[in-house]
């Protein structure tokens, strides 16, 4: 008998129009999702009921820049208020799965969060590093958590090496949201939703906050995957969006360059995607070309001002890091690489909650 | 031609268990459950996907209270961070349905977040009452809506009264959670979750924070409306948790009074319940009466050591609000009201960010 092939769900029903149900209704977050993950057999389940965000459609904002078919997924409207929290249930179950009790993440923020979170639900130790910048808010998250947070100062690469040499004691495992393939497995639930719900009438964009990438990784796996299962879900667009402070992708996608521009990163409300060497830069310019889509960057005081208008036009809730998003998108209307009746999706990645007072 | 009876969906598949699906999926939010909501035809079905809410296990913080079958509903997995947002998206639509421009509501925090963000979805302006000790964050996110955040000094009710002026200039509604009834018709969703997800194993008891009630009349109305129409759903026992500082409807439960006790209340972190007069007082003592629950108080330092289990056990971000219900269930477990095997699930209303700094 030939091995399964894991996005084929021959266990799972078939929905009634005919596009294959890739979810189990009996099972929690992304885990709905487990016939497509390429994770280990008999790894704990380990859920907070991640995934499954709202998507909704932007007519106010839309129409104010152009744009009359801007569609938005409320990754924020999860139990860490990120994203990330389909990421960190991932490594955090395969981790459990391999006997590892405690780990060491290093975040700006949202994935020290998440990080934490999972790790007090898979009952877990946690220590997060995260540089001494980032908001209390989010270390207040964390170490509510019950996660040790450890401010280092520095750079964010500073970071993530005391994080790394953390993580060589003994039964320590390194859950790096920037690095463990895990996470990606995890974000890859991100295109598995979008690509199912909007199947009859596909986003030909979709537009990402990118810091290290991982959703939009994730989102790429998602589609890569269906299309060699020979579902019907065509590639959409995929734009990245960078803050001008710190866009080594932004600049390395402008160059042509294969690997991620060497910087100087300055400061930026942005903190998500203030990542001044991803991890998986490469991959991600090789993910956004293959795609047909840009990177483009945008300043803080347009970020600033888009959060407002989300929040104002819309009642969105974004913290900076997600603006930076739909600012990207208002530009790429501009240049005409969204015309005005593209069907674009926008991930509004992180709750503006955790920006109180920036 | 009979009029169709609002709970019987017959425009709706049915699921393949024989269970009506009450669901309409090519809907938004709340919106999934339009046949059973008691809300005008033809008004807009303004939404930030809002509902279905994840169900989670806790197994490691129900067995430390001797409890094996606890289940918490997350509700601050939300557009706003609180199940607010089902009953704010239904009165706003009904506002806005009748041609209502302006809105003026009062809150002490989440339901004020919440009815600014669905009137900035609906382009309707805001006026929020708060008091003056209301936590910056909630004020903040209010303002951030775009809503004029109005702090009134005085009593919870100076509040309101202050509220209700407001309303009387024309063209501007009243758009009460605590007195408008489409706010329980949207809660009501809460309640029709819980019945179809666990039809299979229902709660024995269900246990929710209460201040004005409008969560625990939600859940009351969906199951008798349930039972009405047929389904086999019968109503758990409905447990309300109070803050000890402010217990209008504990102190009435334990005098066997049919309204509100009148009480001098006093600071508490649980801000989310502290209503002295609570407008639907009687009602939730009747509702509470007849599904044979119980309504008991808890006070804040049970209320702060309860939140902190619950990050550190399960990974969960609640505010002190919550941390109420399930303090408060803990109580039930130990006076023996909850057995160890009930099937007990709890209501996870609002979200630890929003606490941020209390």
């Amino acid at each position: 008998m030939d091995a399964p092939d894991p996005l084929l769900p021959a266990a799972l029903p078939r929905a009634s129009r005919g596009w294959p149900a890739l979810r189990d209704p009996n099972r929690n977050g992304i885990w709905r999702h487990r016939p497509a993950l390429g994770l280990p057999a008999g790894i704990p389940e380990i859920s907070l009921g991640e995934g499954d965000t709202p998507i909704v459609p932007l007519k106010r904002w839309g129409s104010a820049h152009g744009m009359r078919r801007v569609l938005a997924k409320l990754e924020y409207v999860s139990p860490s208020g990120s994203f990330k929290d389909r990421g960190a249930a991932a490594v955090i179950a395969v981790l459990a799965g391999a006997g590892v009790t405690s780990v060491v993440e290093d975040s700006s923020g949202n994935a020290g969060a998440a990080m934490a979170a999972y790790a007090a639900r898979g009952g877990l130790r946690a220590q997060i590093f995260v540089p001494e910048s980032a908001p209390a808010a989010k270390r207040d998250q964390i170490a509510g958590y019950g996660a040790e947070v450890v401010a280092v100062a520095g750079t964010r690469e500073d970071v993530a090496t005391a994080a790394e040499h953390a993580a060589h004691a003994p039964d320590v495992a390194y859950a790096s949201h920037a690095r463990h393939p895990a996470f990606v497995e995890g974000t890859k639930t991100f295109g598995l939703e979008v690509a199912t719900a909007l199947v009859d009438d596909p986003p030909l964009h979709i537009v990402l906050p990118v810091g290290n990438g991982g959703l939009l990784l994730g989102a790429f796996k998602a589609y890569r995957e269906l299309a060699a299962a020979g579902f019907p879900a065509s590639l959409p667009r995929l734009h990245a969006a960078q803050a001008s402070a710190c866009a080594p992708l932004a600049a390395a996608f402008a160059a042509g360059a294969d690997a991620p521009a060497t910087i100087q990163a300055q400061p930026t409300v942005a903190g998500g995607v203030a990542v001044g060497r991803p991890a998986r830069g490469a991959e991600v310019l090789r993910a956004v070309r293959a795609s047909g889509g840009t990177i483009v960057d945008v300043d803080d005081a347009v970020a600033r001002l888009t959060r407002a208008e989300l929040s104002r036009l819309e009642g969105l809730d974004l913290e900076y890091t997600s603006a930076v998003a739909f600012a990207a998108t208002a530009r790429l209307r501009d240049s005409g690489a969204v015309g005005p009746d593209d069907r674009v999706l926008i991930a509004a990645t992180g709750s503006g909650l955790k920006d109180a007072g920036v």
